[in-house]
């Protein structure tokens, strides 16, 4: 898809629950993984979301925060994906971290340089992607 | 506006939604963009915004996606701003995209390197800022 | 905590408001000052978070904007920390600004290198860091 989110994900929509305005929407990755994205219920029907509708889940890197193993907390934030860093570029304020979850699938995200350090981040470590729900975007076929 | 927000676009509330806590904004810019932003029903109460008002609408350039024409995919995102790349410089990790709307309206996101190369974005090409609904702060004059 | 959150602001839940999908949480740091969460009914629920309860407010640096003093504009943004510039680091893109508030909390912000000189920021002058609660993950001890 040409748009600069660095972060596709290829699903199916496999649940769908609306609220008053928000509808809370869970696509289900080719490998399994489980993306939940909040959307407006106005999004949900122009775009004509349903249980079995292919979707592209779409994530900024910079909406992505990482955590490491034996953070020791329960976080509010829908998604979680582990897996293990397989790159990591450092500039003078962001550092990009790209954690490979089990099923190949990449996850990329910007952090500040000073909280790569401070979580001594390296290639090869196990680590987390965290998400809130409502900064993903839904996309589908044109 | 003595605050950061890279993008900041004057118009006035032409509708609001009210849910059961958070409220849909539309502000009508000069030019005839139209910015939808949810905000909470405290805000739109505390800020007075009615039909007519006079608003300011701010969003981060982390928060704005580019998405280049023959995208092929709808998106739930409910800000699509078509326009014109004008300027694009790159950092280490990320890149500033500058993209002028028809109405003389600019409109900056901060992007990946990586996505901005994957994408082959450069001046003069035709590109569309996305921005999802809840990413956007609205402002009155004091 | 092992997260790349880089604000990370420790405090006790001091109100819940629930709605259809989300809820409002009021956090309070021992320093006094509140941070308002939106998060999902069931991430209240998950995370047994209930007056009284410990919690970590989790933001990302990106999340933040800055403003100056003056700014003549009222924002929909819940949540405004006031304190001084600390420290400023200037990259090709962007910017980490660093202010500490009367309690001697850290509040991280990373903006535009550009909003940075627009906005004249330097080291000991006052600014107000502004976050939309969405914006805001909770954690609780494990």
């Amino acid at each position: 898809m040409k748009i600069s989110a660095r972060n596709q994900f290829h699903g199916e929509v496999t649940s769908i629950t609306l609220g008053a305005v928000n509808a809370e929407v869970t696509v289900t990755l080719k490998g399994g993984e489980q993306i939940v994205a909040i959307v407006t219920n106005e999004s949900v029907k122009s775009l004509n979301l349903k249980p079995g509708s292919e979707a592209v889940a779409l994530i900024k890197a910079s909406s992505v925060l990482v955590m490491t193993e034996g953070s020791g907390v329960r976080l509010s934030a829908r998604n979680s994906l582990a897996g293990k860093i397989t790159a990591l570029e450092k500039g003078p304020i962001h550092a990009e971290v790209s954690i490979s979850l089990p099923s190949g699938e990449l996850v990329h995200a910007t952090i500040t340089h000073a909280a790569c350090d401070a979580l001594g981040l390296a290639e090869g470590a196990a680590a987390t992607a965290v998400i809130k729900a409502p900064l993903v975007i839904l996309g589908v076929p044109g």
